[in-house]
């Protein structure tokens, strides 16, 4: 099962919409084949190991992190491959909770008379998955906060530049290239005029969002103007159509969005986000929407860099309103060069 | 040498205002006696390691991790000592900056023929008696400031009680054992109405010193109402003599110290403790004298535990004034419970 984690992960920031799925044959004691999901469109992981396995998956066992799916999706249903392939056993790390599966390939496996066990390392394939099945069980894409943090609590120093080193700002640029896409209020373009790109490492460059309730954005911006891929900008009513049509004609796509309190109901965008198929979203500040999301509990998991640094009172907080105490779970530790990486989800 | 570190560390949180000091006597290969400073008053760790080992101490090697003294304190110098004990060699981690020894002791063992070998891990003996080290060369208290902070740099949860587990308070208190004195601002006393006392684990208590410019803590406050051992009020002329006068009465040492804004004059405060023997320092709030002493650059080591938790506004910062930009070094992050121990020098 472990070496279905590792052949899901080669999928890792390529899946989405679709989950992360690894498949190992395995017969008489020996791996005969293994598959993986490379990017939707192309075929499951069951299909793609089942193709290896040819013939002698006949009476083998089929290993899978993910229950297979029953219904006709940009590839037809992989229960009916796995049934013709003549696979006696499927052991599953976990059901699939989309409600077009949800128990149903089980169901047909053994109908089909398949012995089925599920809920091998259950723990750890829901986490492998943590985007999906955010996504698919609550409609909204799996929001991680990302802040760079000095001991006392300071996002930006009193004189500008960077909270933290290059190591650890690679690892920010992994974590880019890992979701489908950034997010970031209006201040932090105006204050740091970032491009919100995979640049530090190799990798896909995520969709970039911009939360912009009157759309009074700069078009200067190089986020606009250094337009790499597709750059979203989500405004209210309250925006002018004169600016709006202006950010179109730059290639923005605009998403108008229900307001709340004069600004962005963030719920009601990520609801717009996760239609449109963005699963995963990187929430990268400032400290108003960094503060807004944790306020409305629409943050997953924390990624917090704290650098061993005191800025004092000329730094900007992380956190600018009251909020209800919040304590991580399933807190990791883990020290990237000066820094320490602290991980935990909400 | 490094077992004269672990014997020195013997004697940790009992030696002040002394160094801690742990010897090894060698001969022929084999540790014939081993021995440390207990105490002040009691005899140097070089005479109880020869003492041990009487006559066979003739023509061994002695391991120290700082220069024996050649001056008449609270016992006679050690220096006579090893001579006349008749060893051959002398193998010293660091020279003693202390005025009245500082390389003396390294001559005058010289002159009577003896080896001596100085500067074998000189930087970890340097980092064993920081405090001994800072004090006498700075005549200052070696000052450690202690925080707990939530991941946004809150020292305080919205509706009080403790940031972090009994794990990191323990640590905390094993820290208060160590240390000469403890040192808070009067609104932590109000605030949080502390003991500051060894409680969770078995040691010493600390001195307690509380900065208190007018005087105006409540004489109902426990720290002077359970009052086991000394304490310390340091107030400014703008006190009452009236109050002071009923402090006094009730057992708490008062120190006038110079004013500077209004408050207390702390670099002047320190220097009158180092006057009282206080070598060590453990600050432990709250947000203002925190804030001070960075700013001042009172402060030689950080210990702040950062637990998990997002607190919001509701919550203190730890820093509540401008500060030029720290940056710790030589930092450690060590895992405590649920909570995340850096350990960084300025």
């Amino acid at each position: 099962m472990k070496r279905c984690f590792e052949l899901a992960k080669k999928g890792s920031g390529m899946t989405s919409p679709n989950p992360m799925v690894g498949a190992v044959v395995v017969k008489g004691g020996e791996v005969i084949a293994e598959g993986y999901h490379k990017m939707p469109g192309q075929p499951h992981a069951e299909i793609n190991v089942l193709n290896q396995a040819g013939r002698r998956a006949n009476g083998a066992t089929l290993y899978l992190n993910l229950e297979p799916c029953t219904h006709y999706g940009r590839t037809p249903p992989c229960v009916d491959r796995i049934i013709e392939a003549g696979i006696r056993r499927v052991v599953c790390a976990s059901v699939d909770p989309n409600p077009l599966v949800n128990g149903k390939g089980v169901e047909r496996l053994r109908q089909a008379g398949i012995e089925v066990i599920v809920g091998i390392l259950e723990e750890e394939a829901r986490r492998l998955n943590e985007v999906y099945l955010t996504y698919i069980t609550k409609g909204l894409p799996f929001a991680i906060l990302k802040l760079a943090l000095s001991l006392d609590g300071r996002i930006t120093l009193s004189d500008g530049g960077w909270i933290t080193g290059q190591e650890a700002r690679k690892t920010g640029h992994r974590l880019r290239s890992q979701v489908d896409a950034i997010l970031v209020g209006r201040g932090t373009v105006i204050k740091d005029d970032p491009q919100l790109t995979t640049r530090l490492v190799r990798g896909k460059d995520p969709i970039r969002i911009i939360v912009d309730s009157k759309a009074t954005l700069p078009s200067g911006s190089r986020v606009i103007t250094k337009n790499k891929g597709r750059i979203i900008l989500a405004a209210t009513k309250l925006a002018s159509s004169r600016r709006l049509e202006r950010l179109k004609a730059q290639g923005v796509e605009v998403l108008i969005v229900k307001e709340k309190d004069g600004l962005v109901d963030l719920r009601a965008l990520l609801k717009k986000l996760a239609k449109r198929e963005i699963t995963s979203l990187l929430v990268e500040g400032g400290a108003k929407i960094a503060t807004s999301f944790l306020k409305e509990r629409l943050i997953n998991k924390v990624t917090f860099f704290i650098s061993p640094k005191i800025i004092g009172q000329g730094g900007l907080t992380a956190t600018t309103d009251r909020l209800p105490l919040i304590e991580l779970s399933q807190v990791v530790y883990k020290k990237i060069g000066k820094e320490i990486l602290v991980t935990g989800y909400m």
